[in-house]
């Protein structure tokens, strides 16, 4: 079977390796769709150097199908169709002790600190696998995943009826954001600077605007009648990004850091007293967040399908990754295996 | 009698002006003793220039008696003991709509927007004067105003029992949150590089460390055993204070602002998305935490005396604001009227 390997410093192998089969308390996999993740992406750049081994299959955005059962494993059957939820606590943490696994002091998940997705056949352990309704498109269930974060920042966020929201950065998870927030009924603006992304969110019929050529606090001010929005999601990581979140929100304004910021970012502490906002961070996802984007997937309710502009064969990897280094003219690009 | 003007530039002035009896729906009042908070200095360095109109009596915070009684005012006597809420929201605005006067987007505060306290009978609107019980210590009733921004910072803050709690800045505020979660059962540490305030809060009992002499981060990770604090209230508005604040808190870690950050802060974004910590800010106090603040007063369960470290004559307020241009050994310090 083919597997793709980082190997350090922007470099990814296809290989052809052998299918060993699980051992007692795993399932393996055929991996049917595997998502590639912005943080994918940065394992290549290196900037995960300290964590991810070398070789390692990466990915832990995938669907698939049960092909093979390890001893001890019980409910599932040869051709379940499944996902897997790839978080691996360590149950024994302050935060794990609370039942909240996404923020586990020893957090291990799949795809950087063990093997991952890209790979034809995927052997986890049992416990990871959630089954998924017969009923499911396979692509779009290879977005359960990011739709978990999603979900779980958008709770975060308190994100209810009638609240004003912006979400700064339109890639996979920034649009995931919009939308789960627009069923939630909120009014939402999106800003983006990639021109493909912008016309997307354009077309899944939310309004974004470019806040390189327009005045995007100036814009939230006049669109709010100058309360500003409830809630500010910040899921671009970008510098310029943060600098501007504290002065599109309002009274109680809340803020919702979901994109990474590698350096510590120049915020208006001012304006956060002065209006008793509230800045907080959503990591992963909890096991209620995952099992509420299964079911949102298999409902059909989200344009997902819109969402999903790429579908490659697995061997593309590395190509596409290259290309990515100059450009970025997709939303989700899925692979095919 | 005397009042104390604000004349712009650093300068204040003494001067002896006529008595005016109270207009309809006013009540004037005989000042006991009035308190000199951070932002009364700071107007005085010009920093509110844009806001406080010049000359201006200044000064918010007080205790005092009824002296006479205006036009179709009810429920007070001469010679009753009173302490002025000097908050003047515009009830129109939304937070007023919600009840939040402390953040009332047209707000006036008595001693800024409008004639202060620091004059020996000062004449209010009925609705600002609040009862005092006849046993109150007048010294410490003065305090009851800084007691309630403390209070509401504590509230907002979700201060309980066990928490471990790092308060930055050790003035008259950052003492009060001190000294209240510990009241609520929290462990607390102090810190603050005044050598005079860190004595005082070392004799309060409450453990304090210099930051330029301690490594305040270590230090705060070993005595919680890698956990860190589940609060800190930054109430230095100290740049290298705000930088630091995020190496304090722990997983879900809870960040109060009550300092005045005139300029944008570096802010480490990435370690609040890690652990989830949230950033909040603390103005002004609601119209509950103004009551408590009279009831905590007159149940003397804080040696609010101990705080009170000098007490002058009206008219050695402009020495004393030289005096504080180049160094500060007090804590709170009143003027006797």
């Amino acid at each position: 079977m083919k597997a793709v390997f980082y190997q350090g410093n922007k470099r990814l192998s296809v290989e052809e390796i052998k299918i060993v089969p699980p051992g007692p308390g795993e399932i393996q996999l055929k991996v049917k769709y595997a998502g590639i993740c912005g943080s994918d992406y940065h394992i290549y750049l290196g900037d995960w150097d300290r964590r991810v081994k070398t070789p390692e299959v990466i990915g832990h955005e995938m669907s698939g199908e049960v092909a093979s059962i390890g001893k001890g494993v019980r409910g599932y059957e040869v051709g379940n169709k499944v996902v897997v939820c790839p978080i691996i606590p360590c149950h024994n943490c302050k935060p794990c002790r609370l039942g909240h696994y996404n923020l586990c002091h020893n957090i291990g998940i799949m795809g950087m600190d063990t093997p991952g997705a890209f790979q034809q056949y995927w052997t986890v352990p049992a416990y990871t696998v959630r089954h998924l309704p017969d009923s499911i498109n396979m692509r779009q269930a290879a977005m359960i995943e990011p739709l978990a974060v999603a979900l779980h920042a958008v709770r975060r966020g308190k994100v209810t009826d009638n609240d004003f929201v912006v979400v700064q950065g339109a890639g996979p998870i920034g649009t995931l954001i919009a939308l789960l927030s627009r069923m939630n009924g909120a009014r939402i603006l999106v800003s983006e600077i990639n021109k493909f992304r912008v016309n997307l969110v354009h077309e899944l019929g939310v309004e974004v605007i470019n806040p390189l050529e327009n005045d995007l606090a100036g814009y939230v001010h006049e669109r709010t009648n100058g309360e500003n929005a409830d809630v500010v999601f910040d899921a671009s990581g970008s510098t310029e990004a943060a600098e501007i979140m504290t002065e599109l929100v309002g009274t109680y304004g809340r803020i919702v850091i979901v994109g990474q910021f590698p350096e510590p970012v120049k915020v208006n502490l001012r304006r956060i007293l002065w209006w008793e906002c509230n800045v907080t961070g959503s990591r992963n996802y909890g096991v209620d967040d995952f099992s509420s984007a299964i079911s949102l997937v298999a409902s059909k309710k989200l344009p997902l399908s819109k969402m999903i502009t790429d579908i490659r064969p697995l061997d593309r990897l590395p190509a596409t990754f290259e290309e990515i280094d100059t450009s970025v003219n997709f939303m989700k690009m899925l692979l095919k295996l």
